[in-house]
Order: C-alpha cells, then sequence, then structure tokens
C-alpha cells in the first residue's frame, strides 16, 4: 500500500541527502520525490513503499534531522490523482480526444477508479519527438495518445522506443508513419479517448492487448 | 537555466542516498526527483539547478558509485512540459475548460511557450478537497480551474488554503462558496478554459491579477 509524507525543511544543502539516510536505515523504499522551494522552506513530498509498521520511528528518527521543521503523513498522490493518460498533438485534435477521455475517465472515476487525463498541444517534429520520450519520465502514466493529422520520422522513432519501455500508445488515423507503429489505430478523436480509458481502468472489460494493431 | 540527469542504477538500498551526497559536494540544487523502478534497474531522474560549469565533474563522481550503470543527461520536464494548469470537477464541465485550454495553449505553444493542460474529473466533496490541497504538491502547477455545478464546504477551504499558497484559482459561475473564494469567475467554460491559458502565457497581455475577484 503506498503511502506518503511531506517534510517541512530548511531549504540548505544535504536536507535530502539527511533524510533518504534515514528511509534506508528503515529500509523504506522511495518510489516518488517532488521538492518546492520558495522563501528558504523547502516542501520535499515522498512517495513511499515498505516499512509502514515501524512508520512512528521513521517519523521520529525524520524529526531529528537538523533543519527539519515539520514532517507529516498526507494522501498519496497515486490514490488522489491514480493513472495518468497523456493526449499530445494539434490543438484541434488534442482537444477532442481530451473531451472523450475525461467524459469516459468521469464514468470510472465515479465507480472508485482514479484517472487523469493529461494533454499538451505541441507543433514539429522535434518537440513531439522529445516529449513523447519524456513521457517515460512522468510519474504514473499508463497510455499515450497521439493526436494529429501527420506525424513520423523522430516521432515514430520515439513511439517505438516507449513501446519497448511497456507503454501502451494510441495514434489517430492520420498520414506519417506514426498509426503503424502504434498499439491502435482510432479514426474518431472522441473514441479515441474513450478508448485510452478503458484500456486502463480496472473497472472496464476492454482489453486493450487483445486489440493490437486493430484500426477503428 | 534548469538541466536535468537520468540515471540508470541497480535497485538496491541507498542509491539516492550515495547520489545525492555528489550533489551536495558539488553544491547542486535538486528540484524535482522521480523514480521509476522495473525488474531490479531503477531509473531517477533529477532535475537540477547550479553547478552546470562543473558538469563533467558531477558526471564523473555520479558514475563512481556502486550500483550506478549509466548517468545521461536529458532535456528538463520543465522545458518539454512548461507550466501546468489543472481543471477538476465535473466531466462534461471539465471537458469544455480542456478544449478551451488546449486550444488557447495551441496558439501560445506554437510561439515558444510550453503548458499543457491536465485534468481530472472527480466527484464528492472529500476527494475534491483532497485533489485540490494535493496540487500544491504537483510539480510546476501555476493555476487551477475549478468546474463543476455546485462546489463549497471543505472544497471552499482548501481553495483558500492553496490561494494563500500562490497558486491562481478560477472557478466556473456556480452554487456553492467556491466562487467566493477564487481569483476570478467564468460562466462560460471555455472562456475559463481560454483565460487560465492567457493569465499563465507569457506570451499574452492579460494579468490575471488586476482581473482579481471579477466575474464574467
Amino acid at each position: 500500500m503506498p503511502y506518503a509524507l511531506i517534510a517541512t525543511v530548511s531549504d540548505q544543502p544535504g536536507m535530502l541527502f539527511q533524510l533518504t539516510k534515514v528511509f534506508v536505515e528503515h529500509q523504506v523504499n522511495i518510489t516518488h520525490i517532488d521538492l518546492h522551494t520558495a522563501g528558504g522552506v523547502s516542501e520535499i513530498l515522498f512517495e513511499l513503499a515498505g516499512g509502514e509498521a515501524g512508520l512512528d520511528r521513521i517519523l521520529e528518527d525524520l524529526r531529528k534531522v537538523s533543519g527539519v521543521q515539520r514532517i507529516e503523513e498526507t494522501p498519496s498522490l497515486a490514490r488522489v490523482y491514480g493513472k495518468r493518460i497523456i493526449v499530445m498533438g494539434g490543438g484541434a485534435q488534442v482537444g477532442f480526444v481530451a473531451m472523450g477521455a475525461i467524459a469516459e475517465a468521469d464514468r470510472h472515476n465515479i465507480r472508485g477508479e482514479h484517472i487523469s487525463i493529461d494533454t499538451i498541444p505541441l507543433v514539429g517534429e522535434q518537440a513531439l519527438a522529445a516529449a513523447v520520450r519524456a513521457v517515460m519520465r512522468l510519474p504514473r502514466v499508463k497510455l499515450l495518445v497521439l493526436a494529429g493529422a501527420i506525424m513520423g520520422g523522430e516521432i515514430t522513432t520515439a513511439v517505438e522506443e516507449v513501446r519497448r519501455n511497456g507503454l501502451y500508445v494510441i495514434s489517430l488515423n492520420m498520414a506519417g508513419t506514426v498509426p503503424d507503429a502504434a498499439d491502435l489505430v482510432v479514426t474518431d478523436p472522441v473514441q479515441a479517448g474513450v478508448m485510452a480509458v478503458m484500456a486502463v481502468a480496472d473497472t472496464a472489460k476492454f482489453d486493450l492487448m487483445r486489440q493490437l494493431k486493430k484500426r477503428y
């Protein structure tokens, strides 16, 4: 069961080093860290796994670290925002994919799922290829939808790379070689958004893997 | 200028501790970290500031750490995905806010901005209040749009908290007390999305702060 702690600490060198030392000592696995710094104070979010049984001792040891102002338990982002679907490409088409995905995610989230739809309208082969590759470095992403009228070249290479790393990719039916590289090709953008959500929702019966390389 | 490194390391206790030690020694400020672990290997993304001049030495010292398989420079997520606007609430309205925001972000991103629109359809006072509060712990978020037909109670308290922490909040014109707590109230959801993007875009002339507490 993932859990999370938020540490308010002085913005001084080595704070993260001291705190991670405590986690090592308690054999806690850090799955995600985020830092915000403002006005001489840093807030550090730790998403953690393991060691819950000794949580009181962990909190005690963290509070002993010099420079620590506050340590609190907080809801895990994985529980609040859950799985992420990323939609990228041209604004007109990204908008319609998002509409379909958001409406469908609503239906699943009401039944206890946690699915967020994240989007970025982008233009240009290099910018899109970089964004596709960077998806692997975003937390909690399960599926990528590419929404545009023509995509190929370096974007296709990037799609092949992220698919090898286990990410599902849905492409709109478009010009260029990206549809050939995707798991699934869908013509209607609203339908593409709906299918993207169905593919990642535990509350859905749709198995994207059984649809591999199909076109709708 | 932010920069980023990606470290491929053995999934063993203390890796993060050893790596952050190197950053401390070189007086590098860590602004964001993300970890993914699969098949006994962890990929750790470090978003960094400072110490660029000694980057070769930093890379050398990181590569000396036991368990490190690869250290590479990578585009900073801040450069690829940029500023984030989060839209949350009821699916129908979140969808239309997203449409407006995505279309407007497209116009700014073409001129060199990097704005992403992230959404989550959610139901219920407690779930929404938790998601509003958790926005402060997400990286790169500049503005929150609340899209629904009625929001109040604990959600309003959460809105007041995040506004005190410097986050801008736009609310649709709706029942409940959330509109009174927001910076700006907009009736048309597409317009709310467009205004949200204008408020955070450096390429726009619209100053949200001058619109404080206005209703459209």
